[in-house]
């Protein structure tokens, strides 16, 4: 009941993508989730609403690590460099968790619903970054463009870093962004 | 039944978003859209599957003009330019619907899961204008950072689109991009 579970909801991640990876995503229950992890589905409720959710679990820490980052940086930082930095940073995190976003992305891939609730994660981020900038006093349309400029970049950078052994995600957002400069400089 | 009805698709569109401003999208039924159209729920079903993709019937024809922009467009042109002149171009369709597309945009802009329906269908025009640029050789980050750059400016224009009264889509989406251009140069 209330007992406290160490890590219950990283043991709860890796038991239910150990599943959806054996077994395929529809065909787990939350019960043979929290099962599998030796919880309760009381416990799993507790930290889960469903398990699609457990693929989503760390979006919101994600969006406050980016906004914060945003809202940390040097007061003379440019629109598109404080996305670009924050988003860059996020290696801080996703580089140890490398195959297990592997395992979550392989997952949603081959689920259409999994990929709009994706789609729909990135337009949040996006509106988040958007705000995070105008609270800096950035204009409302340099906001959005280059939050959005961002979200590309980090797609790209992404993609790249679960194929990739080697580089970081540090440096793969910093090349998809001299990629995007290129790009929209028309070259 | 087999009945040719002059613009029976237009004309339910019409009815429809009447309907949603004077009664609310939640409370009006495919029935009541078909007997204000003037028309059988049997035409408005071989029309449109639902009460919400009337809000949505656009988005395939959009598609395909967007893809058919970029795969005729002259040899020489960057991928960014490919991208951007073809969102100037759907002034030709959009202009003259800017009253209908406040009236869908405020039914839209009221319902979360019509927002969530929009993000995806924005994020399935990036898709397809990623892949007209990879069949016209463009590399594959490349492609997807023109169409995403693209989409954003896109989404910036149209809001401008919405609000204002005088200027075209094409002037919009132009001053978008060169805002991005600004934007993403880092400056």
């Amino acid at each position: 009941m209330g007992r406290w579970e160490p890590n219950a909801r990283g043991r709860l991640e890796r038991a239910a993508l150990a599943l959806y990876r054996e077994r395929g995503y529809e065909r787990v229950t939350v019960a043979e989730i929290a099962r599998e992890a030796g919880l309760t589905e009381r416990t799993f409720f507790r930290h889960y609403a469903d398990k699609r959710e457990v693929l989503f679990g760390g979006s919101a820490a994600l969006q406050e690590f980016l906004v914060g980052k945003v809202a940390a940086a040097p007061a003379d930082t440019s629109p598109i460099e404080l996305v670009v930095a924050a988003l860059a940073a996020t290696g801080e995190v996703f580089d140890e968790r490398r195959d297990r976003a592997r395992q979550r992305q392989t997952v949603i891939d081959a689920h259409p619903e999994l990929r709009e609730r994706e789609l729909i994660k990135l337009a949040t981020l996006a509106t988040a970054l958007a705000g995070a900038l105008r609270e800096r006093g950035v204009e409302e349309s340099a906001a959005i463009l280059a939050a959005q400029a961002g979200i590309a970049v980090f797609q790209v950078a992404f993609v790249r870093w679960l194929a990739d052994g080697e580089r970081d995600m540090a440096e793969l957002v910093r090349g998809a962004y001299e990629e995007l400069r290129t790009v929209t400089a028309g070259g």
